[in-house]
């Protein structure tokens, strides 16, 4: 860590703050320039809150040399995590697509949506029971029941399920799912990230709403500092001025991510554009971009459900995009 | 509700749509221009859902009327909500000011500063007993215990206190707090909003870190519509690409919710600036711009403690901000 | 245009707004809501400013129907445009790569990777010779004598010149340069704009540091309502909170740029991402997406200028890639 | 300039870099971390490219100790500069008022205006002839038509006139008005700023539409660097994902280029917010940030000019804000 001094700082407060820093066990390195002094710290900073150096009035700066992040960290780990889940693998080179509705509806829609996105070539299967809506009137999910109904799905098809989890006190109905989504909205909701810490289920962890990629890799950390090595990160779209899209795809983040830690990173070109009809271009530029995988909303449009589902792709859609998603991927080789 | 078709939509296709809003109890006007058409719903729009609608192909875009927040509109509820916290008032011309530590750390410090903001003229005394941390390296908090520590403060004093809460599974433990807070991080944990609408307690709404003032406000929904009417909305800075401050005070915020909601709002320009040093402009802007409070970091700064608290205004700092926040009130009646 | 009234406007205020737009020529049609009423005009609307309608104490909201870009705007010319430069095609089914250095620095450096990056499959040739810089202290460039060095790149290789104009005063510098680029700087400048509006060469036009899609379009329309239609839209990253990156690459822009408009729409990853290592992931990502073509810089990097050109990819790096672009080119037909 | 290198960096590729610092006159001091190496460069480093170090494919980060920005730089020129227009001051403890329409229209409406602005105690008198319209179907001002008409206003009033300025060419029409403004979109026009560097008049610089404090710092040092070292910087808002508001008002920007630089700050809630109602909360906001003055629309609003100005205040509200604002300005000494 280093720490840019204000100019003319006094002699005693600057030997405090060196002598703090020896407290804590680091070492101290003392740099005079022309105008400012730096300090350069030896030894383990993870302890050393940086933002509080920060705002100390005799500190101009502070600068970490060092991610805290080390579980999720490339440089002590540089081997691509591959997440395995049933028979499908995730990551160093395997790629995978999770396909499948918004909400859980009926057993009817689930399994008649699962066995199409199979066909179609998905690997997983995803699908809403526990709904985190922006207004407390709108449709909040089947919730236990809609567990219950991928589970059929599962059964019917043998795609393993992915479904999101808002609460820790829900964990116990998540036992037999497969892969337990965190949404945007609970990227930082680090008692429930240190909980599933605790279980040995793979873990798909949204970026947040207007989430930094070192945020997104902490809260990785949360969960693997419990214990718990398999999550696979997700970009899903940032908050910007964007005046046509609901977020802006931020694709840059997957060879970033790729470069910063060994986690697979997949992406949702769906919630990124809220639009199904730019959800194939946004697919096939993330594989592109180098994606492990995609996570798509699919649905099956029967006449009666005008609504639901409109910002999803069709079967049929799915299907063809499948094909190039795979001619891009050799592309790319 | 307004939505604006594409051009050329298939006359079976609109028809189609139309009669689906009139299956939801919607009155439907039609009114057909040079290049588009356009539909207007008349009738509770709250429950169409409006991002789905946008979605659709034959959709051009989407236009609400109404909002969909009810329990805070002003619309319907024109007078301003006064939060009465033991015989402290907050809101419809009563200013409070809520002090204290980032972090409670020990029955002294607590006791002392809450005896030194006290002195200078606060109305509440904040403190985190649990505190969510980015890294999962960094301290979490004293928990249980702060909590303690805070009644203790309490007792001596006679200030109500005000700490965060992260978890429903905590709640127990905030029985004898007087007002809860749910931090940016939080805002739309909805699952822990609905069960603190289930209380009575206040409950100070953190706006979230990239959050709008509608998704705040829909926030505030959560809780109030599960019955607990005594909100205060806060607001704490945004996320941009600020070069200099950790976020962006939003002191526009201030007006804008009086405008919309009769709920209070208050202003934390600890968190929004990172800097003590920048905390009393800020403080005294949110006061000129019409806050009807202000939760503002203050610790004592024993010479044991170099770091902890730099971000906080001393008690004497704090006293004399206290003042002129008093004759600023005064210059803006 | 639609305009959504406030709650309560007395009968008479309402009329004499309605009155203001007759007088404006537009129809106005009135409808009453159960809260608000709306008013829906039809005519020509280009002329009426909805920020200035919206500012109006009785208006809640105002939504515009129709966009206010006619030249750019696709409902108008549903035919995608195709540029012509020399004999190069861009747009249409045509993709075109521009390739070279971010400054002209001399003849060997800009003849030789012209040279190399024509050998590797570039199709125009870039290189800055007026260099908007951030401080007045950096390098601005070699100006005239920049485009001359240009010139004569394009007689050894037979590659169209592409480079920037920062100044009306400087037109008559580029009076055989081939296609003019706008930097992402003065995508507001409208002077600048009108004036090559009246020129007849095809003007690549960057978005704005932090530009909307709308934005974008308005500026390409200056150029094409004065008469010059040439106009190549180019994502070169927005500024967001992002903590790796310079800028965010916003590639879901390409296919909304191509709903929205029948103009051209190329990437620049170099400039995006800061970084040579992410360009290559962020150019075949961008192809993926539809882009119409890449503008990617490139250096030769001889031993003695060790940072210069340092974002830029060596021109083998750069062969490589280009073999890359046209398989998934071909992979997303 | 401090500069981390990247792990397991070759010797040889390190030293070429250390060499070419050395070449440019700087002094290198070497210190190696357990994991990574830092440079620390000694000397006059404003001509050293930090984005093009940062981009090298050997480093992780590098943090400039030292600002580029020298003449507008508070650590050279600790003393508050104060800017004289006629007779009014700004800056360095005086406070201004500049007030007027959005456009000049007609004598009878600038002359009006002016005088009702100065019974009002405004001190400068504003007015755009030269208008920066998004749309080049928006009325663009009246050009030197408007610049005569408020020299009329001036000789009627006493008031010293403020108006934008968009292009080099036309500054002579220029000659004689009393502060020149550069706007938003005109912010890193750097030809523009030089030439204005050559004048001696006072600048009015606005802050880019989503320009960083340092942006704006450098803008000013273009102009400074120049000659004219009367640059006056505004806060005009920022973009933002806001919902309400088309910009978000950054009053933090004010106390913390206080601290960075000795020019004076000035404040355009009329900009910020583009809602008349919003704009005495916000001026009084900014008051107490400690803003050295304001920059307001207020019209005159006859009826027959239903919409033009209705972002502006009326001469009477502007009245009762120039009181209050007079009071919170004693508030806060």
């Amino acid at each position: 860590m280093i720490i840019v001094l204000k100019q003319n700082v006094e002699a005693d407060r600057q030997e405090q703050l060196i002598d703090w820093f020896k407290g804590l066990g680091l070492g101290v390195h003392v740099s005079d320039g022309q105008y400012q002094t730096v300090l350069g710290l030896v030894g383990d900073t993870s302890k050393v809150d940086s933002d509080l150096v920060a705002s100390l009035d005799i500190v101009d700066s502070v600068k970490r040399v060092t991610e805290t992040f080390k579980c999720a960290n490339r440089k002590f780990h540089p081997d691509d995590t591959v997440i395995t889940v049933r028979d499908v693998k995730l990551g160093g080179g395997h790629f995978a697509t999770i396909a499948g509705p918004c909400s859980v509806e009926s057993e009817e829609q689930i399994v008649g949506i699962a066995k199409a996105v199979k066909a179609a070539g998905a690997d997983m299967l995803r699908g809403g029971a526990f709904k985190p809506r922006t207004s407390p009137y709108d449709f909040q999910g089947l919730k236990a029941e809609g567990i219950e109904l991928l589970k059929i799905a599962r059964q019917e098809t043998g795609l393993p399920i992915v479904t999101e989890i808002m609460n820790i006190t829900d964990l116990p109905l998540f036992d037999d799912v497969d892969v337990l989504q965190v949404g945007a909205r609970n990227t930082q909701n680090f008692d429930l990230l240190k909980e599933l810490g605790r279980t040995n289920k793979p873990i798909l962890l949204k970026r947040g709403i207007a989430g930094t990629l070192k945020e997104l890799l902490m809260s990785a950390e949360y969960i693997m500092a419990n214990g718990n090595e398999n999550v696979i990160l997700c970009e899903r779209g940032i908050r910007t001025y964007s005046d046509y899209f609901r977020n802006t795809l931020d694709l840059s983040a997957v060879p970033m991510l790729h470069e910063l830690s060994h986690l697979p990173v997949i992406v949702d070109p769906s919630h990124a554009t809220g639009m199904a009809r730019m959800v194939p271009q946004m697919a096939l530029a993330a594989t592109a971009a180098g994606a492990d995988g995609l996570i798509i909303e699919v649905h099956n449009d029967p006449p009666h459900a005008l609504c639901d589902g409109a910002q999803s792709l069709r079967p049929e859609d799915f299907a063809k995009l499948a094909g190039k998603i795979k001619t891009v991927r050799e592309a790319i080789r």
